[in-house]
């Protein structure tokens, strides 16, 4: 015989059986069935062992508009937000950028202290690597000490002081998230377009933003190789951002070939101080440039994308974003003022024929990445900061027989025959190739698709 | 930092995950995938909560005829069978009975004792009610001290003293198929044709059976309301019986009206004497007599359908069923000499107009007896055995205004207007109503599909 408690709690067991059957079902579950289920999920009414199932049922059966932006709603409101009278004292409009995801994306390095230069807040709350694309987080604790750990009270004064901070999320903010994240993560239900819609967003509502870019990549470096799957996700986000109130604009960017030059911590952590320094390679410094652009016109700090264009572009030319991002780097605890020291050249790629560079398997060279030891195979994996690969090629490029396409910094060889796959994932043919354009399509609003 | 056995876990629930999204996107589970996956859940190292999304998976993607074959054998292999020896040393085959619930259905209590009156074996594993339909365990223990917890050593001496029980499912038998059931009852994945087809087979697996006969039950009073369900499951447990060795035959019946004229656990325990009696109504005598005579047939105890009906007619009007039944009783503890006690009546629903019965709304009169104390809302509800409903009226009789259809028989009003829907529930039409067969369809092998 089971105790009263223990019947109470089968009653909620069972409602919730019938919530998880409705959304099996393809039933639209309403705003009070989800904030059940969530806040249920909290304090412990809701097992585990259902909101997988539900998270399961929802990628199946998906969500509308109007449930996703519920459930992000409730994810928010599981936890504390970002408070926002720091900003608003000194009349400065809060910003924000999120990726999705790829191979050599040091964008967030350039960005957030980039915009802090130009009289805006930037929040940024940003995540580890896991799998074959690098951590913002990572790549910033190459500078020794840096710490990612910062409580919502430091993450405040910290934004006071400098106008940004990048860190991990607090296990204050919308604590459901964090949870229904690693529960999907271990039930095969990361790749949902409702489930990813409300996990970013929630955390970006909890900073209290006035707007967000997104930058969803697609290609064979990104979460997303399907162009269909990358307009389907961003325009999730653009409908429940605008539905919350936070104005979220898109851009879907190419990822069938590394962002920049570089793969690896400390490499990629030297080339973001390359373009904050006026320099560094043009893909980085001009997706970081139309990112950032779009912000400043979404909050009306400047007029209009030309004018933004060349405020962003002073700020780096003149060292002020360098300047920022040292004075970030430096409040967080890291030491840090030359080049970070890099592994030694273990060995490189060649050029097999004369001929123009088709494609590139990204997935191919984040695996190495990996298994030289410079990402994470399982959560809790040890990082070689200083390990790497320098790619000296692009889609559309005229080689040589001979000429170098990659060098591998490292200090032991990743495994038997890895020459043969790197060189497998760079295709060369022998008529030229077009380049995909690295900014493939906009979207501001869900009536305005362009380019 | 994780320790190196959580990096481990982690590992596994990675693979695991893969075998979820595999499923997830369609995919078919190799055999081997099935087994860690069962395997896993039975040792720990696959979660609840991984499982629960399984089960979800399956109920949308599906599996194929093998894939349901290997998880009930996974499910049998996790745990013990019932010893063979002691049939096959007294030369007696052994078989078995399975319904998928219906109002009113006492077919088991007269079965079992019907089938070991004729020299077969009946190692009957048997459930509790929980929700409309009732549980055989709950009937049989309408009889004071009836034991229905026997362990497998008891079930086996039973078998060879009087060649059947009727008990619970011991945890010893399918432990998999336990945790999963309770695990889907609570995750709004009961219904899918996989799961109950290995949940059904798994545990008759264990009993050793020569043969197994399905009562498949559709209608507004059984768990599938529609024909094609009905048809789809059928198809399911033969084709994966036969896989599993086990020969399985389906009669797909009737459940638009209750099966007999009683509901309620005191009230079927006496209606069941009296079939086992040579009395009683006709449609459970027509029914039990049928099924029986399925199982002679398939283990050659009698030549053809004609002489199985004869022989278990004749120990039904003998009495050497019922004399059977009361041994059973006995061997399991319960006392019981004459009809059992029934509640007073309480109240009764007459016609209110002249015409023909055309249906029955069986959840409304399944309900009302829930609701009067005959049935659980929940586990661990305390039943009331002496409560229930008589049923004067089957569909096509005809009847005239004030004609007595009901009569509750309980110690307290079921709810304000209880009548109003009891009667709603009866429907009553000025034109003759043709009457859908007791025996709606036979399944005997995939490609003999009669009736």
């Amino acid at each position: 015989m089971n105790s009263a408690s223990q019947l109470r709690k089968r009653t909620l067991h069972m409602n919730v059986a019938q919530l998880l059957s409705k959304k099996r079902h393809g039933g639209e579950l309403t705003d009070a069935e989800i904030s059940l289920l969530i806040q249920g999920y909290c304090d412990g009414r809701v097992a585990d062992y259902q909101m997988s199932a539900l998270a399961m049922a929802i990628c199946l059966q998906g969500m509308t508009p109007r449930e996703v932006a519920t459930l992000t709603k409730a994810m928010l409101e599981s936890g504390e937000r970002l408070p926002r009278e720091s900003s608003d004292r000194r009349g400065r409009p809060r910003v924000d950028k999120h990726s999705t995801g790829g191979l050599g994306d040091k964008i967030s390095l350039v960005l957030a202290p980039l915009l802090a230069a130009c009289d805006v807040d930037v929040p940024m709350i940003s995540g580890r690597g896991l799998g074959l694309t690098g951590g913002t987080l990572d790549k910033l604790e190459s500078a020794a000490g840096f710490r990612s750990d910062l409580t919502i009270q430091q993450m405040d004064a910290q934004l006071q002081q400098l106008g940004t901070f990048i860190a991990g999320a607090s296990e204050k903010i919308a604590p459901a998230d964090r949870r229904l994240y690693a529960l999907r993560d271990v039930t095969g239900t990361v790749d949902s377009v409702a489930l990813i819609t409300a996990s970013i967003l929630s955390k970006k509502l909890a900073a209290n933003l006035d707007a967000l870019v997104m930058d969803v990549k697609v290609g064979s470096g990104a979460f997303m190789q399907r162009m269909d799957d990358a307009v389907e996700l961003s325009q999730s986000l653009v409908r429940v951002g605008a539905g919350a109130g936070l104005p979220t604009s898109v851009l879907i960017t190419d990822m069938d070939q590394p962002l920049g030059e570089t793969l690896g911590n400390a490499m990629e952590f030297n080339e973001a101080v390359e373009v904050l320094s006026g320099e560094g390679p043009p893909a980085v410094r001009e997706l970081t440039v139309e990112l950032a652009a779009n912000l400043l016109c979404q909050v009306n700090v400047t007029p209009d994308r030309d004018t933004a264009m060349d405020l962003l572009s002073r700020k780096l030319d003149d060292g002020s974003a360098r300047q920022r991002f040292e004075e970030m780097i430096r409040a967080q605890g890291g030491s840090w003022t030359k080049p970070l020291k890099i592994a030694p050249e273990f060995s490189k790629i060649d050029a097999h024929c004369d001929g123009y560079i088709s494609r590139f398997d990204c997935r191919v060279l984040g695996q190495c990445v990996v298994d030289i030891g410079g990402g994470r195979r399982q959560l809790g994996d040890t990082i070689d900061h200083s390990v790497g690969i320098r790619v000296h090629a692009r889609v559309g490029q005229r080689v040589n027989k001979g000429d170098r396409l990659l060098t591998l910094h490292c200090h032991r060889e990743p495994a038997t025959d890895y020459s043969s796959a790197l060189r497998g994932a760079i295709e060369i043919v022998d008529v030229p190739v077009e380049c995909r354009p690295l900014i493939i399509q906009r979207i501001d609003s869900l009536s305005t698709t362009y380019r």
